[in-house]
This record gives C-alpha cells, structure tokens and sequence, in this order.
C-alpha cells in the first residue's frame, strides 16, 4: 500500500471509526459467539498474495464485530471504564506515523521531553507536591507506564534494590537471597489483582496498624512496601493514607500510592482530599487511560526520587550510549521502566489536555460522578434493593436484598438479556452487582432505560421464586 | 470534539500523516535540539479552557518536529528497525476506536480469538514446530507480549514457579527463598539488555557447554534457565540451538529462545535453519514490530506448554470471572502476561499479513539483506575499512582499520553531520560502527548515498589526523 492508497483508505478508515461510535448504541453490548467462533472463519494460515483491502473491511464488520464486547457502548457499565476520545484517537494516528521508540533521550528527544511536561502537567491538575514533579531541576518525575501492574512492580523492585543496598551497606556479608527471604510487602484486602500477582514474593494484608507493627515487630519480616490502594476495583474504597502513611515515613518503607481508577477525579477540587497523605508516598500511580479520556494505554506514574528508578534499572550496552547522556540535564525513560521499547504516547496527553482544558475535564468527571449518583437515587427508591458500599465516584455497587444465589440469578438474567453489561464482586462474602459509569457518551436516559431493565428483570426473577 | 469534526480532523490526519512519510527524507533524520529545548516552548500548566485543533497541529511542526528523531526516514541506520506500514496504521486506528481490554475471553471475544489464529498463522509462516501452536486442541499457543523484554521475564517467572514447585513437591520442607538462592539463569554473553536487567536474580554467561556443567555440578546451583539469542543486538550473532538445545532438554532446564530482530527472517525458507534447534525449546520470542511491518508494539512468544504460563499467572478475582472460562475452550490472556489491560494488537498483524501476503512480506525481507549486502560489498571494496561481524541478515559491522579512538571519531562525523544516524557497538573489545538496514523505503541509492558521505568523512578524518 503506497501513500496514495492510505490517503483514500485513512480516510475510509477514519469514517469507518466515526460510524462506528456514532452508532455503538444499536449494537448489542455483548456478544452472543461461543467459544472458538472465529477459528472457521479463517484459513488457517496467511494468504501467499494480498487479499484486497475490501475483503478486509467485510470481513471486520462479519468477522471480528460478532465477537466484539463493545467497552464504548452507552449499555456498558462493567469493569471500570476504558477511556475514548477522539483527540486521544487523533494523536495515536500521529504517534503511529512518528513511530519513534522513545528509550533514550538521543533516540527522539520530543518523545522524551514531551512526556516529561505532560506529566507535570498533569501533576499539577492533581497538585501532586511539588516533589513529585521535574520541573526544571526536581529530583522527582513522572513516567508513562503501560498499566498500574507495571507501575506497582516498578515500584516494588525500585524498592526492594533500595533496601537491599542499605542492608548490605550495613552487613557486607549479607546476601541477596538472606535479604529476600525476611522482605514483605503489605497491601489491603481490598487492594487490586495487579497488587497481588508478582510470584515469588509475599504480600501481606494490612487492615489495621496493630497488623503492620506486628510483622515487623516479629524480626523474621522486613517491611520492603506498603501499597495503599484508592479507589479498589471491587467498590471503590480507599485506604486512608493519612493513618498509614505517617507509619511508612517515619518507619523508612516505601509507600506506593494507586488510585488506577479513581485517580482522574482527583483533578477536581471536590474531589482532592481523597489524595490527601499522597505527600507521604514514594510513589503514585493512576490510570488517566482509565477515565481521563486517554485512549489506552497510559497509565502516569511519579516518583519524589528518581534515582530510585533508575538505580534499580540502569542499563547502558555502548549501542544506547549518546553524548547528552551523562549531562545530568537529561532523562533516559528505558531506566524507568520494565520494557526496552516505548511509543510516544504522551502526544495523546497533550492533545486531550488541550482540547478538553482542564474545565471540560473536570466536567466530564463530574457527570460521571452524577451518573453515578442517579443509579444510587434509583437504586434506593427500590425496597428490594440495597447499595453495598458508599458511592463516592463511578461505582455503585447493589444487591437485591436477600441470598446471594438471588443475585447470581439476578445477574445470570441481566447478562443473557444482552440489553446492558455488568460484573460482580464480592464483598464481605456477599455476591453484590457492580453498576460502572462507563462510556463516553452514556447519559441520564441510559442510566435510567438500565434501571427500569434490572428492575424488569428483578420482578421476573423475585415472581420466579414465588412459584 | 463531535464525530464530525472528528470525520474533518481525522482526514486531515491522515494526509498529515502520508505528507511526513512521503517527504521524510528531505527531514534531517537527527535533530540539532539540546536537551531542555521543549520545555520552554509550552506553558507550564494545562489550559484551562480548549485550544483549538490548529494551535495543535501548528505546534507539531513548531514544537515537536524539531524534537524528533525520524526512525522511518531513509538515512536512518541506527539500532534496528522500527516496524512501520500503512496496513498497520489503518489497523491501528480501527484498534483504537473498538478499545476493548481484553483481559479476558468474555472481555471482547474476538480481541482473543484473532490473537490465537493470528499467533498460529505467524508460527507457520515461521514453521514453528506444531507443538507452539495452539491449533484446535494444542497445549502450546502463542500470545502478543508489549515486548522482547516482557517476553523474557514471562519465561523466567514462569520457569521459576515450575521450578519451585518440583523442588516443593520432592522436599517439602524447602522454603522459597531456599530455592531461590540456588537458581541460575543462562545467557550468551552478546545477549541483549533486556536479558540482563531483571534486578535480583543471577544471570551467567555460558560460551562453552564446559561452564555450563561445571555451573551444575557444583551442587550448590541449579540452572533455571538458558535464554538464547538469534541475531544479538550489537552483531546479529547466533547462538547454536542445536548445541545448547539437547543439554536443556536432557536436563529439563528451560530454553527461551529470544530472536527480537532476526525471528521475522525465518519466513524465508533460506533462512529459516537459524531457527533449527527450536524444538528444544519452551519458549520462543520474536518482535513482528521490528522487521515485518508492524508497528510496535507487537512482541510474539510462543510456549509449547500454556499451562506453564497460567500456573505462574492465574489471577481470578469474582469481577473477572466469565460463564465460559473453565470450559477448556478458551483463552485468557491475562494469565499469559504481567500487566491485565492489553489493546486488540492482532488486528495489525492480520492487516499486514493480508495486505502484504507472505510473498509480499519475504520480498521485504530479502530487499533488507540484499541491501546490507550491498553495504558490505562496499565496505569490502575500500582497504582503509573492515568489517567485524558475518553480515547474515540487515546489520552491518565495520570500522576503520586502527584505532578505537579513530573510529569513535568517525562516528562522532558522521552524527554531527546528520546526514545519516548511526550507533556504534563493543566487539571483543574493538568500537565498532553498526550501520543497520532500518527504514521501510530505503533503497540502493540511500545506502550508496550513506557510503559516499562515510567515505568522505573518513578521508577527512585521516587527513586531518596526519597534519
């Protein structure tokens, strides 16, 4: 394909997209394939000659959109949102055209530079402390990671090489596995999959302080992290970094802050104090890829000290060397993060920052937060209902009141009906529904066509029982 | 910004982006900026309300342009190539605009189940043994990792809990950390960086079977796992499957075999006895993003095992539980990687291998190393040069007979010049320059053009050194 061709099917494209999302709402959220659908829809091996773009675009609206669970339909309200724009769509274009891999400062400095500001920018959209910005010559910084799972595990070995130094500094003798076996990480129960999921170390849950000094009173454990989570996936709940941070600084442990989900609220000043204690942290990690508008994936991680990064990640064979390297003035983002390779991602930040302003940011999160709210006003109108935990953001989590079983029946109903897209959680042992403010575009009417649907259906099912 | 604007912007950028890549080559392929240059160019806080879309689009050519390193530009030789093609950003955009997540089968069916066939379609196209595909009923399979760097953790974490659970089951009594500190990993002394950086493990070098064994007879070590590398970073060098294969296979040690840039040469059937050996392997890696036409990032590893990968990885909170997932019919990457979000990559892969078709994409590959035979021949033509390395695929290692210092001062030309880019790499001690065949549009002139001008700084230098 030369660039002529690209012109006319770019263009195409760009139009296909537009529909697309113009007409989300008449597709059903959810797709009725059954597993291994689309193997015999395909040859089973690539074409020797090219097939022609025509046959390409059918077989996407024949082939791949049966199968597809539309995250941007104004019917989706499971999960948590994946963010969509188009500025942030715009800006992939570019960035995919550019094509830089942004490892070293030397191999396209824009790149480097670029999303060094975006994420001070952003930084003081959620007055961050200063500490955790670059500004001119700041020993902190921001870094775009892929997920909150790579910035937590970033964190954790930036972590554990940082205790590691002090403890051999103080004992010589003292190896690395000798160090390793006495480290725990603490997080709570609430905290997300990603918190939990790096094999061959140990997490503890923390729920109270009596806990934490516990562990470390016993002298077989070493605190290495605590990981305080705000905004957990299950109900939206927040550690309260106030309580725990204070423990951390003064007892010298490294506490990671992620609020993946709920941070993007945080740029609204009704919203700042459930940040408050970030100035405790070490590190702090949110999603804007989650509901900042930021296409996926960007997800804004800071640091105060940044050499806590890159000592624990430096890497220098002579073929990434450049002249600038060793000036100080320059930052080398493969020295922060896990992967060698990274796109130029902070495009898509500038580009929604500046098309949206911070006002129409702000207003976005606020509908949502409204949304939200309606559900729960709906919700609790409702008897046979209960909410299950406080709606503070984008998430309300309900039940029917009675036996769990009731809402797995309930769900089961809402789910085949294909009408709107949920998933559950459970908490305190008891299976809840959560109803997520997902989609760009959902408003008012659709929260309320949901309601008046799981209402429908809860009749249905409560009238069931009875017989 | 509404779906129609959306339609005129999005037009606009895709003519944007077809006038950089048509006119790349009249760019000077490495900018003149100094590190700091951005940051005064934009403000220091987000606007409050919206720029316009022409603010932003004068600013790319303003602010950002002159920033970047252009990696698709025909003078570009430095590293390894980037993949870029049109087919991929059509697919991109596409990719964009649907922004599932897809953690999970029931997350959006078809972001896995292309993933799966297309996995398998590459692996035949690279007549991978049967045993890495998934097929209809397969226990090997193949899965899109961010990176070659991800990619290798992956098979060492999960090489590591296979490992420690055998060891567990044998003595029960063996703590983790006990483990832990006898574990060896293996790697060929040219292995790239990403082999190397995973903080707290070890990592040997083995260049001759000898180490290796004395390494295990030791007792108080046990080899984890040998990566191998085809077509290291700094020389394009081999490791020897066939040699290395059968002692891992004896031993039941893992083999990860790591062919970031060579792998997507072995769709030529000439090349494709670099690969033998391969079916000793546990697990294989190649960068499609590199040198087959899709953009990064596209890093394809296969296993013959899945369940090695899921018993490493397994994470199953209740709100990412689905109907279908203990059916034994279905896929869910999560398990299969570190981070939970993934994008619908597969899209680019079955784009390009469409509209290319496999003839289409050999051809492109043989234009590479075609071309960096004609580099070499040149190179090969001037006594005052050498080259340093068996030129096997698209890299070319040479230097200037003499000292490092005179080649270190070639390149130093070269760069400033900005003409060409290039990076140097260590070989058995001797600066050596790289001069990799990298843009998607490069032909014969460019690098006739790119010799012409070495020559010419060459002369210079020696005639300078000799007054």
């Amino acid at each position: 394909m030369n660039a002529d061709e690209f012109r006319r099917r770019g263009k195409e494209m760009v139009d296909y997209v537009a529909d697309y999302l113009e007409g989300i709402e008449a597709r059903q959220v959810y797709p009725d394939v059954e597993p291994g659908y689309l193997r015999p829809l395909i040859p089973p091996t690539a074409p020797q000659e090219p097939d022609t773009f025509e046959d390409i675009i059918n077989d996407v609206e024949k082939i791949i959109m049966p199968g597809v669970t539309h995250w941007h339909s104004p019917y989706f309200f499971a999960y948590f949102p994946t963010a969509s724009s188009y500025p942030a769509m715009l800006a992939d274009m570019l960035c995919g055209a550019i094509g830089c891999i942004g490892f070293s400062w030397a191999a396209s400095p824009a790149c480097t530079e670029l999303e060094t500001v975006m994420m001070d920018w952003l930084g003081r959209m959620l007055q961050l402390p200063e500490a955790f910005l670059a500004g001119e010559a700041g020993e902190g910084g921001g870094v775009i990671q892929g997920s909150a799972s790579e910035a937590t595990l970033v964190a954790l070995l930036a972590a554990r090489t940082k205790v590691t130094r002090r403890l051999q500094t103080a004992s010589p003798g003292l190896t690395q596995a000798a160090v390793m076996e006495k480290l725990v990480a603490y997080a709570s129960d609430q905290a997300p999959g990603s918190t939990w999921g790096w094999g061959g170390g140990r997490v503890c849950v923390w729920r109270l302080q009596g806990d934490y000094d516990e562990g470390l009173k016993s002298g077989l454990l070493l605190a290495l992290q605590v990981v305080a989570t705000l905004g957990t996936t299950s109900c939206c709940s927040f550690d309260n970094l106030l309580e725990v941070g204070p423990v951390c600084h003064k007892e010298g442990v490294w506490l990671h802050v992620d609020a993946a989900y709920a941070g993007s609220a945080f740029i609204c000043p009704e919203f700042r104090h459930l940040l408050d204690g970030v100035e405790f942290a070490d590190s702090f990690n949110f999603n804007p890829h989650k509901w900042l508008l930021v296409n996926f994936d960007c997800s804004a991680m800071w640091v105060k000290k940044r050499t806590d990064l890159t000592g624990a990640f430096k890497l220098d064979p002579v073929y990434l060397k450049h002249s600038h390297q060793d000036s100080g003035l320059i930052t080398d983002y493969r020295h922060w993060q896990l992967p060698l390779g990274r796109r130029f991602r902070s495009l898509k930040m500038w580009f929604v920052f500046r098309l949206y302003g911070v006002t129409g940011l702000q207003a976005y999160i606020r509908k949502h937060v409204q949304l939200s709210h309606e559900f729960e006003f709906l919700v609790r109108q409702d008897p046979r209902f209960e909410i299950c935990a406080e709606v503070t953001l984008g998430l309300v989590c309900f039940r029917l009141k009675g036996p769990n079983s009731r809402n797995e029946a309930l769900l089961e109903r809402i789910n085949s009906a294909r009408k709107i897209h949920l998933v559950p959680c459970h908490l305190r042992d008891q299976f809840v529904l959560r109803f997520a403010i997902c989609s760009r575009t959902v408003e008012s009417a659709h929260v309320r066509l949901a309601w008046e649907h799981i209402r429908g259906l809860a009749a249905e099912l409560l009238g069931a029982e009875k017989e």
